[in-house]
């Protein structure tokens, strides 16, 4: 579809670097009083008391993305969120973002205008300011870089590094959704490839789809956590998948860790559609990524705060280093945790 | 050369993308005491008091660089000096920075390290510290995007907008340099593609071939406008060729403006070079871009303090908007300027 070329259609090419950042900036309107000046110089300026925060992603088509697969406006919401995930992952509060593109002449104007509209949504519906980027062409599809820009928490950013022996593990949400959505999507689109009349019945897999299109990022556990007034000791996101997240916590804080496989929470529609697809559920909630959850560690004292609420889940606790990272099954056995992560070699 | 695969050479696919961040980051102190958190969390921590600025930019292979004449090193060093000049084109001094890259599988471990070597090399000469980044693969060839974070002085940043009728433009350095080089590389390229025992004679050329591959951004020319006491009214830096960004200043400030052809200051290397390759000077000095120089502004009042200096040059002076912007040949004609810029589409 992003190759026809109705006359219609604007090219990148006609339109020029300067027209086009014009085209995809003037809704850019900014609302935060940290932000001084927005898009439009050579530097955005801003201004922050306290600690900030900052992150940068980069997003490759065929990499990170699939655009059979994936719309356009939800690339560039998802773009968006991915990066301020990073940010909520500090404690802190996401306030900017640049946003840089790199598209081949193959897309049309109104390609790159409906990926800057899952953009602005996105900066909608968080808070913020869009205040910078760049506009290049590429030699082959679309790359996306973001920076976002926040405000740490008064008592310091949440770090890695700072989870201690006998902390609880909790995470946020459920765990292995969006990466079951990608299989589903993938299926339904090799039998569409094979036939092209094949209208895809969605309905059974919406969490799992959503969770692939349309993730979003946890800052209301941010909020939450301030307003139970549990300070995490150390925090991540779950990006790469739990078992990645569980090891970089583990090494930086120089802790060990066990994990209870029959805690860790899966979504009713994520445990059916793993067995139709034969899929074992644990393995795919530990390596699947994408998830954007919130992985965090507490003080025990701290569990009575957080035990009754359905957003949170312990599924652990921080162990000496030398008894290693660890993941105790349904039936017992104590296996040690492996990185799988996101292979992005 | 870099796609060569001797048993020694280690490949990206093998080491991982955790492993490979390790090995490119361990290098990566930092040294200011802005820098709270640097590389290794979800996001980076910094604290600046009064404004920041922060500015990004991306660089593809194959519309921004070639890898044919431009030395993985030097790649480096120019990706953080290109970025940097943004930061001083806002009268900031920059302070750190963030890299991401994306390298197809067909570079190994030590070419992505000479690229970082460039990388740490900039960032040591121009005491920015390296505080995170992202690390991916690419379908093609490598592109890269940086983040340059910088505090704007006290007086609050410089931005495009605000020249005057009647204040004075002014240029550092000298124009058309880096473009020049371009070509003389490309040439040399085509007679060794054609002969490749051609051996190159690039002493003749050695200032255009080194503005080209080895920019440096004006870093010292911001520090000499505080010792000289002037602000500039308005700021902006020459990575598109002169023209396009007088155009900038004086849409932005709702100015006109008279430049002056004889007052365009040009290495005789330069000319020396145009008249071999048959072209002229004064359009490449206008559109010929990489130049990286500080075009600015400022009140006539503040001539006295500047024109002694050889590294700053008079070009000419701002009008009403009604008046246009304007080149005066040295025939005496008043042309109006064209913006023909980075032909990024």
């Amino acid at each position: 579809m992003l190759e026809e070329k109705k006359p219609s259609k604007i090219s990148l090419e006609d339109l020029g670097e300067f027209a086009l950042i014009e085209q995809l900036t003037k809704s850019a309107t900014t609302a935060l009083p940290s932000t001084l000046h927005g898009i439009g110089d050579d530097a955005a300026v801003l201004k922050h008391e306290g600690e900030m925060v900052v992150s940068t992603d980069m997003l490759v088509e065929g990499v990170h993305f699939d655009l059979g697969y994936m719309p356009l406006k939800h690339l560039g919401y998802k773009a968006v969120v991915v990066n301020l995930s990073d940010i909520y992952a500090m404690g802190a509060q996401a306030t900017q973002v640049l946003v840089s593109i790199a598209v081949s002449n193959r897309f049309t104007l109104e390609a790159v205008e409906e990926l800057y509209s899952g953009i602005h949504l996105a900066c909608k519906t968080y808070d913020v300011d869009l205040v910078g980027g760049d506009t290049t062409s590429s030699k082959q599809g679309i790359q996306l870089s973001l920076t976002v820009v926040g405000i740490a928490p008064k008592t310091g950013a949440i770090k890695r590094s700072g989870a201690n022996e006998k902390d609880l593990l909790v995470v946020s949400g459920d765990l292995g959704a969006a990466y079951m959505g990608l299989q589903v999507l993938a299926r339904e689109n090799e039998v569409f490839k094979a036939n092209p009349n094949h209208k895809p019945d969605l309905d059974p897999y919406t969490y799992l789809v959503e969770r692939q299109l349309k993730p979003e990022a946890r800052k209301d556990i941010v909020t939450l956590l301030e307003a139970l007034e549990v300070t995490p000791t150390s925090m991540i996101d779950i990006s790469d998948g739990l078992s990645s997240e569980i090891l970089h916590l583990c090494k930086q804080s120089e802790v060990g860790c066990r994990l209870y496989e029959e805690k860790i929470p899966l979504d009713p529609q994520f445990i059916a559609v793993c067995e139709e697809f034969n899929l074992d559920s644990t393995t795919l909630a530990l390596s699947g990524g994408e998830d954007y959850e919130l992985l965090f560690t507490i003080k025990q004292e701290d569990f009575k705060k957080i035990k009754a609420n359905p957003n949170l889940t312990v599924i652990g606790h921080m162990t000496s280093k030398s008894r290693g990272a660890n993941l105790v099954t349904r039936g017992d056995e104590v296996i040690p945790l492996k990185a799988q992560g996101w292979k992005a070699f």
